[in-house]
């Protein structure tokens, strides 16, 4: 079967692969839409994991075409959405509360190296009844796309944190990530929302979702209007969703928020030594500005959750695809379109 | 100055009282507008209290006309809002995290029989500072009302509930508290929301706010029903906000949650020895289905969280004020009108 | 091969089984020691499960005998431990942070009822890599037991409450599982400890684990002597490992605990409709005391963290075995000491 | 009278105040017993407050000679402790849940630079009702200076961690803070704590206090070490008491910890632009590796929390007052002393 791989660092390309095989709790899944995530373009071009030929991609919607012998709950010709992260279930870290980090840190990001990804004919899925879920027929495939990783990648920047009902939160970058954190952040009783974006697609999808005021970072040091938007209080809640460079969105992060505040961060940074931690606006390290950062939960029951939110109108993820492809062999061209982000993209999806 | 009092258990009629005092850090409000409370209605009919005599009503938005000598961030012709429950905020209780039980349980409910209410010309705030809230001038005063007590005490019941995104949340009572435990559980990120109850009214408001699915009390037992609707599972939470009558909406609440749930309390509980919690359902006392119960948080700080919840747009409460009265003179009238709740009626308030 | 069993409701006797077979992820194990439980008189006395025949004794400590073909962590020979409750792992009740609920409410108690438990020459463990742990060759069998029952459910009583360092905490009923309560809440930093009891060899062994105070039943109202010995406060929490009958300790833990509390419970209720919830105590629904229950958390991880407290000297279990006997046919005679609870009896341990 | 103060950036001596005078709700005390605080030395000799004059130190017991007319519980010659940090009480920072932040980050340290400190013949307390503990008779002076600042920091590197029961925790800096963590720790429930620290009277108290294993940094990298000790796992929490040059022990901390863990800082840092998060062991920004930070707790009820815990033989801190001398004149020497910092000094106190 064919797929769109990275080839080397810098370099992707189509392969040729035998079809997968499913394991007794496995199943092999036909892409029937997939998403091109920025974390895609980080592996293949900054090369943090080292040099790898893989078939890429980890967002997709699809129908199951085989099933192992143990699988319970899903069979050939069911539609289903599959998490960016696909766990094995049955570790000590999952009983340590941590399925994110099933067999090491960051372990369960199986479709990025560790295995072939989605952006191909077929795709392996491990153990099919805790990391499928079935994909309501009222759901399109542009949406249910959203489900694998940025639904739950924005939102999980917004369950780190620790909102409060009315409080201000300032999401940092709004690129379909951000912008997932600012429609949950609304979803989870902020008040006033702080956009950081530049992109007019960007900034009007961020208002669209729920930011009540937009800062840019070519107006000057973000912090600093985002201090002087809040009379001098900063806010209650950063949460980090772009700024890799350098670090430079978590550092400001630290330095716009209050004493007593959460900095939450799902940006993924792929290059440098260290991220940094401005001493004085941590409070020579007794502010309580507590700094997490955490990849996006997965499996079937959080899926479903997000599914929920979709299906009973709580929220309409339709406006990140703002370019969608058909045909498998767009995806090069919906990958480049990524990879250049002209103004007018928020994020590219091809429909198979 | 007059007020409109409980005189006795079961008897309510006008009074006359000297206009109050402030102390060096209270302030003296003149009621702009009054919000009628079922609360009210248990206290004064079925005397959980004992006999007391008393200016009724604790939901009011004002000015102020007279501030203590140390008050520093309000002065006359100032507009505000003061919560329905009124802490001393420099006590043991507030360092343990408990400024609703400042001073014992329940103490800072001031308004309700440790001090005139706000039924009355002027009434008296303990703690300006600490207590009051600035209203904004483009929030009207049918709506300001309900910052003071419905919103905090509906959203209450669901920051004490434990709602993760998606999640399927049962409010049981929608009046005018459980319609905003609705609208908060909506704001909270809850996928599904069942509302129990039965007035027109109310059903309509529910759905207005986010409930999905509605259950009748006459169509059964509403433990099944809710069973029945989530395919057997149950609910990931229920929030008490009715069923008052021999505890019997807490029952149901334990009965339709899952194993691993939070049932939510703010309903209040006037008569009875006990609360029954079904030991089966209970799963025999080691089901992990929390039960929490607690009044309402107060202070300025939570205020102006829902302040800016109702200026950022998240949150529209006018929906409750059903029957809108003006002039001082019928709170008389809007006090029966909630005692005999007429199936159009949610909320009754008063405009001075 | 032999096991001793619950026959029919009330009755106990020796039966004749086939040798269990391990599945692909199972174990076999050969008890080298079990504890008589409680909650087995419970189960077979009060007959909350209903008629059934089944092996009963779910506190065990062994040697592997047998494991299935994908087991990789233990093999014959290894000295393992064994929770009381072994869930399945792979289920949406674990997704959702509830492993022991596993499969439906309480449905991890696979050895009481579900299938025969391990007071036999063998007995069978699913999902043996997650279910089983090491045991140390320095921890005696004696204490070993009491890894796989009292220590989880009495320190999960700790758990579920929320207890800060210097608070004082009631703990009602002091057998074993209160015991361990006891020694749980000195671990997790409380100060006062009240222990709630009667029979001298469990106030002596109270008060090794770190009771401060003693109050008996005999000596009048429990709640109303708590609230005399602090002064007229109440404890900060108070955790439930006695008072069975008619949720009488429930409802006295109610009673004592302060405005903003939390009440724990690891009793088994096996009889009556309801608990009561004293409903003036309860703060008329408004008091923040909130009400836990569940059982203890299983697994290995769960497992390994007990033996490391052991293991580090951290707390020494040993005190509860007051009865030790030795073969397994003596199960009989441990079994009846359990049932008559003579006054020096805290617990009874069979080596076999 | 006579005051030890900080006269500018790395100079300190003797000056003359005028006695302080109470406001209504203030009051003065005399000390008894201070102890000398290595955030001292950073103050003073590394200058990040700026320069400044005034009477130095926020460690003491002392007995009441003066209250302000609004003072309820407290009344000339009742002794006392203060905690290190005195905040107002009547702020939103507190109503937002921060008292430590009352008036802005860190403004509660009033002591410490706001207004005059305790090395004096006397000082002023803010809020006496609050701030103030009542000392009882049997703790003595030694152990009573330890309440005011290094129990409660130390603890707070605990409060902060989410230490279950079992964990495995590293503390790194074993000086008087870090073994209060050590001690903290073991008294929340931890099982192995590996201590970081090299001069033999840390590391002698380090194992009384609960050590299991101590790491020096002699003898290599820390992190390291400490992953090897664990066979390649980390350590669930760890805490930084130490380690403050160019953020070391913090980095070393984010090294040493497992995905899905607590990064806890008690540690002041006085000098640097930032501090380093190691990006690779940070998962690359999505590792669940939290990092808080946060100066300790006060206020009445949190040290009567904490004589609770020496009251009921929890907790004996006096192992921390290495040297103690007597006079108020020997200040000058215990500070000089605390500055060099011999190897068999923990702590230095003065008893007056």
């Amino acid at each position: 079967m064919k797929g769109f791989a990275m080839l080397k660092i810098g370099a992707v390309g189509w392969i040729e692969r035998e079809k997968p095989k499913p394991g007794p709790i496995d199943a092999i899944v036909r892409p029937l839409a997939v998403g091109i995530c920025t974390s895609d373009m980080h592996t293949v071009y900054d090369g943090p994991l080292g040099e790898l030929t893989f078939i890429v991609g980890h967002e997709a919607a699809g129908e199951v075409v085989e099933v192992g012998s143990e699988v319970k709950d899903f069979k050939p010709g069911d539609r289903i959405v599959v998490g960016a992260i696909t766990p094995d279930w049955r570790t000590i870290d999952v009983q340590r509360g941590w399925h994110q980090h099933s067999g090491g840190m960051l372990a369960a990001f199986k479709f990025t190296g560790v295995k072939d990804g989605v952006f191909a004919e077929y795709f392996h899925v491990n153990d099919a009844d805790m990391n499928l879920a079935h994909l309501p027929n009222e759901i399109p495939l542009e949406m249910a796309v959203m489900l694998t990783d940025m639904i739950p990648t924005g939102f999980h920047g917004v369950e780190l944190a620790d909102i409060g009902f009315g409080m201000t939160v300032c999401v940092i970058g709004i690129g379909p990530v951000g912008l997932m954190s600012v429609a949950g952040a609304r979803l989870r009783g902020a008040g006033r929302i702080i956009g950081v974006g530049t992109r007019p697609a960007c900034v009007e999808a961020a208002k669209y979702y729920g930011a009540t005021d937009i800062v840019s970072y070519k107006a000057g040091d973000i912090a600093e209007q985002v201090i002087n938007l809040t009379e001098g209080q900063g806010v209650d809640v950063a949460i980090v969703a772009g700024g890799e460079k350098g670090g430079e969105g978590l550092s400001q992060a630290i330095k716009m928020t209050k004493a007593g505040s959460t900095i939450s961060n799902v940006a993924y940074y792929s290059t440098g030594e260290t991220l940094p931690i401005p001493r004085n606006e941590w409070g020579l390290g007794m502010g309580h500005k507590t700094i997490k950062g955490g990849v996006m939960p997965a499996g079937r029951y959080k899926l479903d959750r997000f599914i929920d939110l979709v299906k009973y109108n709580r929220l309409d993820p339709s406006k990140l695809a703002t370019h969608v492809f058909h045909g498998m062999e767009n995806i090069e061209k919906a990958w480049y379109l990524m990879k250049e982000k002209p103004v007018d993209l928020i994020k590219s999806v091809v429909i198979f």
